[in-house]
Order: C-alpha cells, then sequence, then structure tokens
C-alpha cells in the first residue's frame, strides 16, 4: 500500500511504501530535513509538523520527529524554516596563489585557414586539425557533424574547443568566431557543503561563486551514513543529489535555456570544464559509483584516480561534452580534496616538514615535505560545521562566529551582524575555550554551574546561555563532548602520524589549515581546547578552501594536474583504524586542552593567570 | 494538410504533407520501393498499386509510378513483390589471405588479481589496470561502475574487453568467466548492397555472413541521388536508413533481447567491435555527416579519416560500445572501400605495377606499387548491379549469371538453377559479349535483327530475347547502351590513369579485380567488350569483395589499420572530372571493344573467327 506525502514549502509529493518514514519521504522527495544521526531517532532534529494520518511518538510541542513518524494516507508535512538548507559565504581559497594558466582543461583556439581548392583538397577534418597543429586530435561526433557549415559559413575562421582528458585531447565544439566566454567550473564537494567557482579558462579570473549544503544531507550528515544509504538501497538517488546540488548553483549563475547571448549572465553551454575536489565518497557518488566497500575492511574504493568523464554522463547541465575532471585521491578516506589541500599549500614543493589539517566532516592530516608524505584521515564529525550540536550551524548569515569572555561578561559577533541563530565552528571553538579560560567548563568539558543566570538547568541537564533573545542560544555539556570528540580526533591524528615516524610538533615548519572555516579560526582559542598544537603562531598558515583551490588550479593547468597525480602517487596512508597509538592518543585528547599538558606549555602559562 | 499513407505488405503507416508524393511516403516510411532514377519519373520502376484518393497519370495496367502519385486523402499502397529488396549471397573474400589476428579492435583478456588486504589497499581500477599491465589504461563510466561487484563476486578473476581507438585503449566491459563470445563485424556498406561478416576475434574465423540492399535505395541508386537527397532534407533520414539495414543484417544473425546464452546464437551485445568499408558518400551517412560538399567543386568531404566511434552513438545494435573503425579515404570519390582493396590485394607491398579495378556503382581504379599509388573514380552507374538494365538484378537466386551463345543458340544458367527472373552482372557482361559475338549487336551496341523469333519489335524498339518462360526477359539498345556507358567509364579511368603517367596496359604486370562480382566474371567476355584490357589472362586477379575482406584486416589487427592509414596517406587523387583526356577516352570506349581495335588484339583475332 502506497501513502502520499506532500511537503510544504515547496509542495513536493511522493508515495511511499506502508512502512517507510517521513524522513524516507523527504529523501525520495529530495527534501531537506536535518538528520544529523541518519534517522536513528536520537538527534531530535528532524522535527517537522504534519496533517493527516500517521503513526508515532507526538512531541509536546506538536511536532513529530520524521524518522520516527510512519504516514497512515495522505500526509502533508510542513518542514520548519530553520531546517531548510541556506546558502552560505565561501571563504576565498589561498590568495597567495596567482592562477597559472598552462593546459587548461578545456581550451578554445581561433583558427584561420586556407580555402580549399581542387589542388587543395584535404578534407574539413584534417584541415582544421593541420591549421591547428595538431594532426592526430580526437573530435566527438557532434562537433564533426557541425564541423562542414560552421566552416564555411565562417569564410574558414572558426574556434574551435579542446577538452583535455589525460594525455589526450579531443574537439568538443567548433564555432563561429563571437564573444562567447570559456567558463570552467571549480567544485568542492564536501559532505556538508558544496562550493563552486566559475573560472575564465582564458585569465584564470574567478568570475562568480556560489555555495549550498550538499542536497544528500537528506540520506544522512556524515559519509558513514551516506555509504550506508547507497548500500541498501543503491547510489542512484546519492548520485541525483549530489548533482542536483551543482546544477542548483550552477542555474544561480548561469542561464540555461534560450538564446546563449541575450542576456548577461553566463550561459550553461559556456561552461567547458570542470574540475572537482572531493572526499572519495563523494567523488564515487558524484560518478554513480558503489562506494559500500570503502566501509569495509580492507577500505578499497572504486578507483583512486577516476577517469575524465563528460558532464552529460552524470547528469550535470553545463556544455554536455565539458570534461570532468576528479582531482586523484590516495585512500578510502584520504581524497582528492586533499591532494587539493597538498597541491595548494605547496608543501610537495618544500624541503621543511610540513603538517597539513583539513578541518571538515572528516579531519585529515598529512605530513611530509617535497621527499615523501604521509595522511591519515580521523572522523572527526560535523560539529564544526553545525552538526551533532544543538546549536550549532553552518558559517552563514546570523551565526555567531566570534566570542570572548571577559570579566565573567559573555561577548559575541554574528556574520551579517543579524540577530544570532546559531554557533558556526570557529564560534563554537571560541566559546569553548573562553568557557574553559573562563572557569565555565572544567578540563573534561563539564558544567561549573555558579548558579547564575549564566547557566540554565532542565532537570539536572545544565547549560550555558549563549545568547538570549528571541530564540535563546544555549549550549549543553552533550554539545561539548561533541566538540571535544572532535577536536581531539584532529589532534590524536596529527599525533599519531608524527609519533609513527618518530617526530614531534616541534619538528614541524609549518602547518596549514584547510577547510571551510580554516581562514577564520582564533589559533589562540584553538589551542586552547587542544585542537591545533602549541607551537608558534607564525608557523600556522591558514589556506582556506583547500580543496576548492586545488580544483581552481587543476582546472587551468596541466603541470598542476601532474602534481596533482604525483602528490596521490608519492603519499602513503595510514591507517588509524588498525593504529593501536591512535585511541590512546585520542583518549588523551578528550581533556582540556589534553591530558598531558607539557605538550602545551602556552595554555598552562595562560591557565595559571 | 496531412495525408495517411499505409504501405502493404508490412502495414507500415506514415503521414505526409499535401504535395509529397507516394515515393516520398515510401521514403519516410522506411519501404523499399525501387527508384533507379531517383524520383525523375523516367525509369518507370517505382510502379505501385493504391487504393485511394490520388492524383497523377494512371498506366494502362492499373499501376502508378509511385513517384509521379500525390495523395490526396487516406490511401493505402501495395508494392509489388519483385520491387521488395531481396538478400543477395556475398561473393566471399580474398581466399589468398590468412586473417592475422593482432591487437584487434577490441580484445578479451582474462585477468587474475590477487584480492586486496590492509597492505594491499589499491583500489579495484588501478588493481585492475596493473593487471592488465596497463597502468593507464581508459575506462568507461559504465564498465566502472560494475567493476566492483564484478571483482568481488567473481573472486578477483574476470574478463576484461579493451576497445582500441587510434592509439588509445579503453576497458569497455568487466564480466565474469563465461564463454561469451568476442564477436566482431566487418561490414561493407556499397551504395547498392550492404554485406557484413561476424568474425571470431581471438581466431579472425569467419562464423556467418549476411547481406542485403542498402535501404537508401529508396532515396536513389547512386550517390549523387543519395546526396541530393541530403542536401535537400537533411542527412539524418538516410543515416537511419542505413543503419537500419545493418541492424536487420545483424538480427538475422544474433539475437537481440533476453538472456545473451538462451540459444545458440550469437547475442548483439557479443559484438565487441565494427570495421566498415564504404565509399565516402557512405561513410559520411552511416555517421551522420553532411556529404552536399562533395558533390561540388572543390568536392571536399567533412573528414578523410573519421574519428572512431561508439556503436550507440550511431544506433547501432551492438555492444553499445563496441568501436565503429571506417578504413580512412583519400578523395571524395575514392573511399575506405578502395584502401581496403588495396590493402587485401597487396599492391601496395610490392615492386611491380598493379592495376587495381573495383567495379561498383562507382568504378574506382588504382594504379601503383609499393613507393605510389594514383587513384581516380568514374560514375560507372549500377547497370552490373542490377540497376538501369530493364532486365537487371543483383546475384540472387534467380539470376541469370552466365550466357553462351552458340551456333545462334542462347543458353543461361541462372543462380541456385532456379526460374530466370533477371540478369546480374556476370550475366550482362557474358550476354552483351555472346551478342557481339554472334552477331546479334554491332559495334555500337545497336540491334542486328533478323526478324526472328530472337528479337522482338515494339513500335520500334527491337529487344532480344534472352528467355521466354512465365517472364519474359529481354534486353534492349537502351539497357546496352547503360552498359557500354559503365564499361567505358571503367576502361577509360584506367587508360587516363596509365596515361597520365606515359604508361600503358602492358607496363601493369598484375590486375586485381575487386566488387561484389569480381570472382565471378568471364575475362574473355569482359575483354570481348572492352570492359577488362586485353593483355594475357594470368596477370588478373580476382579479390572478391575487397571492401568487406579489408575490413575484416583491420578489424583484426593493427599492422592492418596502420596499413590502411599508410595506403590512404600515400596515395595521389587525379580528378577525372578535371581532365581534358577523360572525355575522349570514354568516348572512344563507348564501342565494342573499342574505337581503336589495336588496343584489343586478341579480341580482334577472335572476331575474325
Amino acid at each position: 500500500m502506497k501513502h502520499r506525502v506532500t511537503f510544504f514549502p515547496g509542495s513536493v509529493t511522493v508515495e511511499v511504501d506502508e512502512g517507510e518514514t517521513v524522513l524516507d519521504a523527504a529523501v525520495a522527495a529530495g527534501v531537506h530535513v536535518d538528520a544529523s544521526c541518519g534517522g536513528e531517532g536520537t538527534c531530535g532534529k528532524c522535527r517537522v509538523l504534519v496533517e493527516g494520518p500517521h503513526r508515532g511518538p507526538a512531541s509536546t510541542d506538536g511536532h513529530v520527529l520524521a524518522c520516527r513518524t510512519y504516514p497512515e494516507g495522505e500526509l502533508s508535512v510542513f518542514v520548519p524554516a530553520g531546517s531548510e538548507a541556506r546558502a552560505g559565504k565561501i571563504h576565498g581559497a589561498y590568495a597567495n596563489v596567482e592562477p597559472e594558466v598552462q593546459e587548461p582543461l578545456a581550451e578554445s583556439i581561433h583558427v584561420a585557414m586556407e580555402a580549399p581548392s581542387l589542388d587543395d583538397n584535404l578534407a574539413d577534418l584534417e584541415r582544421l586539425r593541420c591549421a591547428l597543429g595538431r594532426p592526430s586530435v580526437g573530435i566527438i561526433l557532434p562537433a564533426l557533424r557541425s564541423l562542414p557549415s560552421v566552416l564555411r559559413s565562417s569564410g574558414w575562421n572558426a574556434v574551435t574547443t579542446i577538452a583535455r582528458a589525460g594525455g589526450t585531447e579531443e574537439i568538443i565544439e567548433v564555432r563561429h568566431d563571437d564573444d562567447a566566454m570559456d567558463v570552467g567550473a571549480a567544485i568542492d564537494i564536501g559532505t556538508t557543503t558544496v562550493a563552486l567557482e566559475l573560472i575564465d579558462l582564458r585569465t584564470g579570473k574567478v568570475l562568480a561563486q556560489a555555495s549550498d549544503y550538499n542536497r544528500q544531507m537528506v540520506a544522512g550528515e556524515d559519509v558513514l551514513a551516506r555509504i550506508a544509504y547507497a548500500e541498501e538501497k543503491g547510489p542512484e538517488r546519492l548520485q541525483e543529489l549530489i548533482v542536483g546540488t551543482i546544477n542548483r548553483l550552477l542555474g544561480k549563475l548561469c542561464s540555461v535555456d534560450g538564446d546563449r547571448r541575450s542576456d548577461d549572465r553566463f550561459h550553461a553551454d559556456d561552461i567547458k570544464a570542470l574540475s572537482i575536489g572531493a572526499n572519495p565518497t563523494m567523488t564515487l557518488l558524484l560518478l554513480g559509483l558503489d562506494p559500500r566497500h570503502i566501509r569495509y575492511e580492507p577500505y578499497i574504493p572504486v578507483v583512486h584516480e577516476p577517469p575524465v568523464v563528460r558532464a552529460a554522463e552524470i547528469g550535470l547541465m553545463t556544455h554536455p561534452h565539458a570534461p570532468v575532471y576528479c582531482i586523484p585521491g590516495r585512500a578510502a578516506y584520504v581524497g582528492g580534496d586533499v591532494t587539493a589541500d597538498v597541491l595548494l599549500s605547496g608543501m610537495h614543493l618544500r624541503d621543511e616538514l610540513s603538517l597539513l589539517i583539513d578541518v571538515g566532516t572528516n579531519g585529515e592530516v598529512v605530513l611530509g615535505n617535497h621527499e615523501w608524505m604521509v595522511a591519515c584521515s580521523t572522523s572527526a564529525g560535523p560539529a564544526f560545521e553545525g552538526g551533532e550540536v544543538s546549536c550549532g550551524m553552518r558559517a552563514m548569515s546570523g551565526a555567531i562566529d566570534a566570542v570572548t569572555i571577559s570579566n565573567g561578561e559573555l561577548k559575541i559577533s554574528t556574520i551579517g551582524s543579524q540577530e544570532p541563530v546559531g554557533i558556526c565552528g570557529s564560534g563554537l571553538i571560541d566559546l569553548v575555550a573562553q568557557m574553559f579560560l573562563g572557569g565555565w567548563i572544567d578540563r573534561k568539558g563539564r558544567m561549573v554551574s555558579d548558579g547564575s543566570e549564566r547557566f540554565r538547568n532542565n532537570d539536572g541537564a545544565v547549560s550555558a546561555v549563549v545568547h538570549s533573545g528571541e530564540t535563546d542560544i544555549l549550549i549543553n555539556e552533550d554539545d561539548i563532548t561533541n566538540i571535544l570528540r572532535t577536536k581531539a580526533a584532529v589532534y590524536a591524528g596529527c599525533s599519531v602520524l608524527l609519533n609513527s615516524l618518530d617526530l614531534t610538533f616541534n619538528d614541524v615548519s609549518r602547518v596549514y589549515i584547510a577547510g571551510g572555516f580554516g581562514s577564520h579560526i582564533d589559533v589562540g582559542n584553538a589551542q586552547l581546547i587542544g585542537l591545533l598544537p602549541d607551537i608558534p603562531r607564525e608557523r600556522f598558515e591558514f589556506i582556506g578552501n583547500g580543496s576548492l583551490g586545488g580544483a581552481g588550479m587543476t582546472l587551468l593547468s596541466a603541470s598542476a594536474r601532474k602534481a596533482a597525480r604525483s602528490i596521490f602517487d608519492s603519499m602513503t596512508y595510514l591507517d588509524l583504524s588498525s593504529s593501536s597509538m591512535f585511541f590512546d592518543q585520542y583518549s588523551s585528547a578528550l581533556f582540556l586542552p589534553h591530558t598531558d599538558l607539557d605538550q602545551f606549555p602556552s595554555v598552562r602559562e595562560r591557565l595559571k593567570k
């Protein structure tokens, strides 16, 4: 028996089978409902209002949990505004890197030919190849079909777009010499957030940016939840969701239908190449590949270095034959996003020992120099991206992004100076650090309530008040526990990597911080909570969204693609799940800042004051 | 206003616009109606029976000409059985050539891999590439999608099919080790006839054969008529018709739906590669390319060496990603079929001077040796394939294929010893030669009627009786004129080529005869009519359908493909239309055997007897 479920706002209707939940229906409909726990009924975020026959536990305020509610007939579901994913600001890529344009993934070349004659009777394609100086360049059939009329109507003066894939080149378009732009898209596909830049393929200039939540979030917040979903229901739906996310971002920046010169916007057909930085699960799902085997020992992905595919093959609405290049990645949980981070940082070119930390839903750490590199991955969790924290949110308008506590008074600033609606990653780091420094929490992250109005006690569960207003913003001990787990996982990853090579943080000349919030966190506070090691401030360098930046570099340059390949080739993967050291290090790091205060001498000094 | 037209047998219904003819409707419906003159109303072959409102001249026997009849409402059209194309026998490829299998267009390789482990954590694709010894081999997305499950369910023992295109290799299928065959298709696409062989890609053995009329014949009999049709209506319909012809041939030899091992037949998906020998117009139309520009000076085709495409891109019902290789061709009227002839003959490897003659609807001639080659093309017409001759037909069951006249008595033999229904090419050569020798016609091809029952006189038009029976088979002066034009065009082409290099037929060590009828004609009779030069019999060698044979060679061997490229590269094209010599030579050759009897000394001796 089937039940019709309609979601509002948007009036999206789907049919679900008896025994499927409202959350299942939301996933099927592509409607975003927060479900941090992946539908386990534990996070309480998937609250919706329903009208119509259903069964399942009701909550006191009339809301129900979508993951615990079963339609029993035609049902209307109202998704609260707060649950709708909103676009955030992209934290720009590494400003220190000048874009180098050298054999971009797609390149348009103006070609002037002699008209044929009885004495010069080369065929159209051979004439074009000859004029291009590429006697054996390939050509796709649609371009070949248009060739005779374009060459003749243009007076043998045409613009030829060449796409590059591996070592081969192929003509994907021949057109009149017009003012159409040659645009590429660099895309960072994070588990939580997708960021996209349109880049001029001739100059390397960034023309436009957009970002949004990865709509795959309807199927769970972390990669393991996504893999579990794909394993149960196949990767197709998740592939649709990520392609849909990218297409919506493209739709924000480009016109899709009609005459390509009808307005000033880019046309989707002008996008001639795409480069993708993503973790392995996101890369596999983008290509419609089954990720299930990376969930089980020995954690083997389908591919490290995916073949270049055509945009239309995976449903992207750019030029149908635009090459889609995915940056290669080393292992099941160290993907092209990490290769991109390294590429952008330049650590693979330097003698000095560098440590690179990418804090996303997964935390990845790379240690090395131009001779060698070792990488590991830790399941950090989405705490710094707004997940698994009751008051958490992404860095977007209204997010508290900085916190100070001075003389017992808590002060906040918000993005866009808006009325605060939640706390983003940098704000959480500040908050926990400042609460710790101010004595609001102890080294285990437990609330030290003084009975004042700073704290609220609800049946023994103590929360600290971050902001009271239209919406009160509170942080509780569970939230802090989740934040400690995240920072402990990242710090432990770094420690194990160093220990396994008999090195310490003091041997590291430079620490690169990558990730969406990378350029906005306060290093002192991050050291206070033990997220970052206690080494001199000047050794830290923020590279921002390295995955996006590396995608841009590989979009624009063959030598960057070659470097990406050599980074991934030379990287050794250290599997923390098989490392006995990791659990010890992780446990030690669950304290503020760490069990072993000797590792945080400057923090110890600050705590003494 | 639209009119519905339904064709019988088959009940195929189409709608045509006011002002379109029944022949237009037949083309749109894909129903074969003979139309040798391309719808000019002159050949009288497109006779059909109609029921319903129409306008146009009616013929005496109740039939109308499809090309001159306009539907004026719902119309039923009955196509006479004789007008339906029937399959003929393929005249086998050159028996002297052993098939060489060396890097065929597609190759299946059994690969055994070590299962992955924590210490050996290469991804699936990289593991496969490594086991194949091809670290950078490409892979299509559908094959990559199936890879994880195939590798694991096969116990890391899989069969990988690699397709070759130019210098690159690509995995198009990964499957369990089964007994599925690896089959390739070699196809000769003639203007009139399409012949197909299925070939075992491992052994080179020919597994099955089929041939049929090219269904493009509904749009006219020669390449110029096809080009004119494409120019007026676009190449799409002609592309559908040739692909439909090939798919029907495949359908005769393969099962298409259902389980591939359900019966003993090949499955269409087992066909992993295709190689095509065809003239330039047929090659272009197969790929959906516009042929119009080869009709006008300077006669420039879209492409000499087409890119390898995928079967599904052009609608062929084999394995969707089977590579389709078209043998490259030199000029607008000297195509891959001629390159294939040369390849099969081996003349490009020899010191001695060879002449190659391919008699089809177009006649092509190549002169040269391992150092140089010159080629030309003459519009021979379809006389030897059954076109433009009232009693003509293809070499199929019931065709008169040999004629002798002895003591005034005409004797015939037919293919399959059937009741004769028409005369095929070899029969026409014999017939004209024997009539000439017997004094039934003079040197201009005019009937020399003795008033006997051998001849019939219909309002001053004299016909000779070839067979009287249920259906009388007659040949008239117009038929003989068309045959003389064909033979004159071929002979003149050879003469001009030799003259332009200050050579004569006596300088030629070997004459290769290619074409569908090539192995069946009587050399003496062909010399009597002046089709073949009067040189010793032992210098002639018949290579049969060289286009099909060369397609088979290039299907099976990279060195054959390389040789094809070097043949086409080294060939010079002589444009007869710009040769003042050609018209003189042609006019001189319109006599039997020739104006200049000195060129036919042995024929002169025979005529004296």
